[in-house]
């Protein structure tokens, strides 16, 4: 066995490292990890109790526990006293083509919020393997598990018109491609923006242009993280990271993010034990949860990240998203020892149709992303970044984004309005796209979203972003930036009456 | 060591896996792999001769022939007799946030093509690092070493019309994200498009659009490719795709292009015993050979790939090059079992500034090629798939092809003809766009290329696209796509002269 488990994404070694996981639950979280990557396919037999427990050094009792957990779950099943059997619906299928990420995500796929769009039928094909994806495929007529901004809300009027002064400025642009890290006339217009509106100093040489945030992540993780290198990373968390992490061969660690902000002492004792190679977080209007990390701990981040030698990588993408006063300044503000990349995208908020998002970070970190984004792409278009420039230095940038604020702030108000006898709790944000709702524990998440899609009403349940998949079972997210207050209205109504059902 | 070893990319059992190649060189490539990880930063001692040998179960002369190679080409030195010692222009410069990708490429960054263009003077001192890339940066003006198409022979005309069409069709489209496939009515267009000109049936279903065609071979690779496994690969072969699977932890395997083909005998060899995940090939208009793989070959390749368990990769970013009648079908319309991917990109002839690639292959592959781009970038830019998809449905795409086939013809025989008496020998190409040419022995490409930089012509020497960067020392690649027919003669004039000094 010594032999195969180097390859696991999670070493017996690690299963002990979960602070506040029970020791079943990693034994199950573990077991999943095995069927999800193909090492027990459909319908193969699991190993037996005393030897799984011998492999993993754990007492044979906790491994019959996780046993009878994941039975419960419907992931194996008993089969004539012999043993346990993976099912085949949660067990990867190998062919033979069979690939890598077919067997480590064929159930762990985490959808970007933006496939949940899609209006194409092969999608619901290739993500119909389990009820969460096709939770996404569906067109639900009450739309809260997309946490993306209605269409409606973003400006459609002006490209047209800024895009014909592209062209008369540039008229061989489809011709001409744009330099690896960027044009440099937009990169210095965000350069000029960061310091007047972020106030941090950044030059034009530190700033990336890559093709939305997903893929900024994607070139820091691919920079810096060789398998079995650790990762840092929130509990709960944005999906889509945590599965660029797995995939490139980290082991998560995770912390847990509150209303109130951070555990320092925590992170500290982590970033000191297991020395990760870099924590990813999402501080501001942070999804799914809304919650912000104060002044203070912004300001004590990069000294203790300078101090462990981990990266911060701070995933601003809804920061301009906010109801009221501004949040803090960013992380990257308060770095001096160049411990801190910033991912900023304004593919969401300003036209998901362009996929525009920045990076900055200082020049020995720059030099690799660069490198890696010379490999993967060649470069964003040069046509996008044109068009997004004109746009970003016109007045109706910041016109359009406080509107934008309002429009989202009343969707929000009127979520909360309507939950408001729900018994639900939750901490209001003051920014962001989402409310993060604990639901009473007679209520289970993915039993009320089963209900709920047959009234047409969508939301994604907490353990979708919970990265060490055991918690979470009582949350829900529920999206305001989609739907609109109608929508929001009766959606939300529609849910209370199936939830007071159960 | 044992420990050590793990992580290189070329391991000690590696070592003589590489056929045709001789024994000291494969540890000049050895010695050059761990100085560019890192492993031996500027101005290491390097292990003694004895040590060394032992260490790779080589004989101590070989290993001492190494040292001698590699002194010669100045990337080590000896000092006071006390050994040898890593030349700091040539090994990794290790900081606090030294990256996987400085150490395993600081002089084998491979520069995908378009690059060249960049203007932007952040390029010049990224990429500073060795003389080739500095080449790069340099704006000569006789620039063969971009096998990039003159902009001035792409449509500029009619995508301000065509954009136009665009948002009046769709007039929140930069609202609107892309399916992460890609948008359905190109994906439609295309399909058909395969079906009757390059006659092979694919199913709307069975294509995914890209960011160029650099991002899809990348995506291939993530999907595919785990540290370890063996890629198949020509010899000499596109560089930045040598380094996509090199960084995805793959370990390369050769095999030779020649004018009439492949060596179908070491091919099969190859899959047997090496048992490659996959075979990266470009057997149309190859580049840099131009070499065109024979029709009774292309049958073949996929049965031996199903036999063997191997996915064909077949990149054909040039197939509508051509001079005079069409290239044999591609390698994908001969197969039945699903064992080849079909990579076409148009980002290259077509619109640059676009960045459009098309992948097509079967169901399976496709699931996992999806579930990668989902998390890579979710998707390309909508705007950019509607456009191009108004001129690839336009009678303007065959009619823009004709008229460039016809330039880059006179342009190629502008060249050759310019290089009638040059004692230069190559095969004339019937498409793409680059002439391979071997030197007379007294003639050194690097040595040719700092005295051409000089006169402001530049070239790629052959080494560069050597995947065991071993061999192709009298190889050039000289490009006719980019310079006009004018700076064709001139420059190659003035090359000439150069070389007949030396």
């Amino acid at each position: 066995m010594g032999k195969d488990n180097s390859e696991l994404l999670f070493s017996t070694e690690q299963i002990s490292t979960y602070p506040g996981l029970k020791l079943y639950e990693q034994v199950v979280h573990y077991i999943n990890v095995r069927m999800e990557r193909g090492d027990w396919p459909a319908d193969a037999k699991l190993p037996s109790v005393r030897s799984l427990a011998q492999e993993l050094g754990v007492h044979r009792l906790t491994v019959f526990r996780a046993y009878q957990e994941l039975k419960q779950q419907g992931r194996i099943y008993v089969k004539d006293k012999s043993g346990y059997y993976a099912h085949a619906s949660h067990a990867a299928e190998l062919g033979p083509f069979t690939t890598y990420s077919e067997r480590s995500s064929t159930r762990r796929i985490f959808h970007s919020e933006s496939t949940y769009m899609a209006d194409d039928p092969s999608v619901s094909v290739w993500r119909g393997m389990d009820g969460l994806t096709q939770v996404h495929a569906v067109n639900a007529d009450f739309q809260f598990s997309k946490a993306l901004i209605d269409p409606s809300l973003l400006p459609n009027r002006y490209w047209r018109e800024l895009m014909m002064q592209v062209f008369e400025k540039h008229p061989k642009i489809a011709a001409t491609y744009s330099a690896v890290q960027g044009d440099a006339e937009l990169r210095d217009a965000m350069a000029q923006h960061f310091s007047t509106d972020k106030h941090f100093a950044v030059s034009t040489d530190e700033v990336l242009i890559t093709s939305g945030a997903q893929q900024a992540i994607d070139l820091v993780s691919r920079s810096l993280i060789r398998t079995g290198d650790r990762v840092l990373i929130e509990r709960p968390a944005y999906g889509p990271a945590m599965e660029i992490f797995r995939r490139q061969g980290a082991r998560l660690t995770v912390t847990d993010i509150r209303p109130e902000g951070y555990d320092m002492d925590h992170i500290e004792w982590c970033l000191k034990t297991e020395k990760p190679r870099l924590f990813y977080m999402n501080p501001t209007f942070h999804n799914p949860t809304g919650f912000t990390i104060p002044d203070e701990q912004r300001k004590r981040l990069p000294e203790l990240a300078e101090r462990y030698g981990c990266l911060i990588v701070e995933d601003d993408s809804t920061y301009d998203i906010s109801f009221g006063q501004k949040p803090p300044s960013p992380i990257f503000a308060y770095d001096i020892s160049g411990s801190v990349v910033y991912i900023r995208s304004y593919s969401k908020y300003v036209a998901p149709g362009l996929r525009i998002a920045a990076v900055t970070c200082r020049r020995q970190l720059m030099n690799s992303l660069l490198s890696v984004k010379a490999l993967v792409d060649n470069g964003s278009p040069l046509l996008n970044q044109k068009l997004f420039l004109q746009y970003f230095q016109s007045p109706r940038m910041q016109q359009h984004l406080k509107k934008l604020c309002i429009a989202l702030q009343i969707r929000k108000e009127m979520m909360e309005t309507s939950l408001r006898d729900s018994g639900w709790t939750w901490t209001s944000p003051t920014g962001g796209l989402n409310l993060w709702l604990q639901l009473p524990s007679t209520i289970k998440p993915n039993e009320l979203l089963a209900k709920s899609i047959q009234k047409s009403v969508s939301f994604v349940p907490g353990n979708v972003f919970d990265p060490i998949g055991a918690e979470g079972k009582t949350h829900i997210r529920l999206s305001y930036s989609y739907a609109n207050e109608l929508q929001i209205r009766e959606g939300i109504s529609t849910l209370l009456r199936i939830s007071r059902t159960m």
